[in-house]
């Protein structure tokens, strides 16, 4: 039987002790465990940005991976822990909405609050959850696999809508979610909004920042170096890169920046209008 | 049984490739090994702030962890390769006092210097130890568990003490040991010196660089955005914060610098005085 | 039987959720397989850093190790995926170079450019192919080690020279490789082209930036704190240092920096001239 996996998302960065006490008590838990790091660079306590890395990251791993999530503004106030199974992966992490891109990718959910403190460790911090209550939950889930004797099944979960563009005319108008570690920024525009991205055919034009993308190209080398394009990155978005360069110092824009994609004649039809989503729970 | 675990605390960094050859030398002695990184960003050539890593990370390991320590601004001068065992943990690392955090937290401690160079790999260089010695001797040893068949025991291994605060009628003068990622500021005050903290009952002023706290809190969200707090962190220590915000900016304050607090009236009992140590070899 | 080793080397960052998809997609076709980071900081794009980095780890992991490499600025345009079985480990790569010193390093190679598309991940995005080509092509390897199964033998895969150092009667000028995380200057240079440099004689001297190293000691502990000196570094090439301080700061001296180093009288005999190599394919 193959090991159980536990995967680990945070803010804490990797030069404290944090994310290694972590790891130390899951083994100490259970031994087995095969810990992957997704990354512990998620921007403080930017609960969007986690979401966004972990929604990217985690249905490439196996089924039954257990996804522990850490960005956890809220420690030790009223907010809860919670534990989710849905779409063959089971989550760990703090209802604050952290886990709301897992949400909009899974068709059936099963969420509990985590409340059968045996399975925590003690005493439990006010300040770091992490070691106290979501590693040691992880690791044993993996014991079990028994996801109700953690906790009570909710339906009132915190769930945030990841920022959707919005369509006007001609003209759509979009957001910057990332930016890459090559300085590519990564929108929320995917080719499902607008299909002339896909056909590269001159009749988009999209405006970042200060600059403007010449052309939409099939992958980063294409462009001449220096030159500003569009592309369908690996996730599906829209992503502005700079071939050999880096787009976001080239074009002065950071994550939030507006893009702006403004379609030619004859007008592509678009989906209909798709409301700019705010930072909210449902 | 589990697979044996050694961690590994360096101030190597991950951009190149001496912790990656480490690994690589333990898993060609021993490939059932699970390497799990502690850090490799401790302040280079900075065996105090090694030191206060691992002593906060060692513990929640399972028993029988090897845990390697390189820090070692002497590699290839006289100073010894050492292997304890201590607290049912084991540890490999240069005998620099490195490990004077967990000869604190250890009741029985056995101390071998390494001579039996037939662990090593050869030929042994000059600069890298890490490959050469602790590497492969923390290997071997998960393949016997024999500390004796590494070397001689001895008690006159260096170790200093981790600086205390050092109080003065009602006022009580720390310092800061470390700045985390989130830039709190982690004192060397814990509330048995001062138990006012923990009751947060305004009796106690905190003052730092050119700032004051304004209150001691239970966790990070207490505080309104962009207060400077105090509160009780996760390993035990006074750490400043301030609530979603950068404490060490805020205060323009960092490692080293000087936190007095100042107990109100009715005065606090407070602990006798403990002298202000300064890093030197027992 | 021992589990697989797979190793990663990018450009690819941390704090972005590629590493962690190579990874669960590795784990999906092969569960018992252990992955371990060589680094994921390569200069991007950087085909002659990722080359040194992978030169100089690949060797201490055990017989049988895959080598998975992806530093890619040709990502998705013609130039082949490769399978490498060379020096008894595996590499799966781009065929841009990148593998150029396993290549010095290794007797006998067997090059394969990856044809069999039913090992890729679908459908084969155009940027991506670390996720979509290298990671499953070497995961399931490690299922049957049959590298025949994965393309066809080619001889005309792209091969560059390290670059080396040029001599001129008593005067060597060698290149800064690397800037190490400790800020020394890793040269090109080595004590086979400079014998002298192994004798510590004060019958040699090093000129680089607008600095002078001092001497050539024997370990970084032996130069007064903030002397400037060399040494030969545990990879074998000459190193610039200065003792618990930062050559790269203190020169200001980074990657490609000349290196000048004159022999005194008498003159010591050096290796016949070797051309200054420019990065070109073989």
């Amino acid at each position: 039987m193959a090991r159980p996996i536990i995967t680990l998302t945070t803010d804490y960065g990797t030069d404290d002790h944090l994310v290694a006490v972590m790891k130390g008590v899951i083994l100490s838990i259970n031994p087995e465990i095969n810990i992957i790091d997704i990354t512990h660079s998620v921007l403080a306590h930017d609960i969007l940005d986690g979401a966004l890395t972990l929604g990217l990251a985690y249905k490439h791993f196996p089924p039954k991976t257990v996804h522990v999530v850490v960005v956890d503004p809220g420690v030790g106030t009223e907010r809860r822990p919670i534990l989710v199974a849905g779409d063959q992966h089971y989550f760990v992490a703090p209802d604050n909405g952290v886990l709301s891109s897992v949400y909009d990718q899974s068709e059936a959910l099963y969420v509990y609050h985590i409340v059968s403190e045996h399975y925590f460790r003690h005493p439990v911090s006010n300040t770091f959850h992490g070691r106290d209550i979501f590693a040691p939950v992880a690791a044993w889930l993996t014991k079990s696999w028994q996801t109700s004797a953690f906790g009570e099944p909710i339906t009132d979960f915190v769930r945030f809508a990841i920022p959707k563009p919005k369509t006007s005319g001609n003209i759509l108008k979009g957001t910057v979610l990332r930016v890459d570690h090559f300085g590519n920024l990564v929108t929320n525009v995917t080719p499902e909004l607008v299909p002339a991205l896909l056909g590269a055919d001159g009749k988009v034009t999209i405006q970042i920042g200060n600059g403007q993308v010449s052309k939409v190209v099939q992958t980063f080398a294409q462009g001449t170096a220096g030159e500003v394009v569009g592309l369908i990155g690996s996730s599906g978005y829209l992503e502005i890169s700079v071939n050999k360069g880096n787009a976001s110092r080239t074009l002065a824009a950071g994550r939030g920046a507006e893009v702006t994609v403004e379609l030619g004649e004859p007008a592509i039809e678009l989906q209909p209008d798709i409301p700019n989503s705010t930072l909210s729970s449902t």
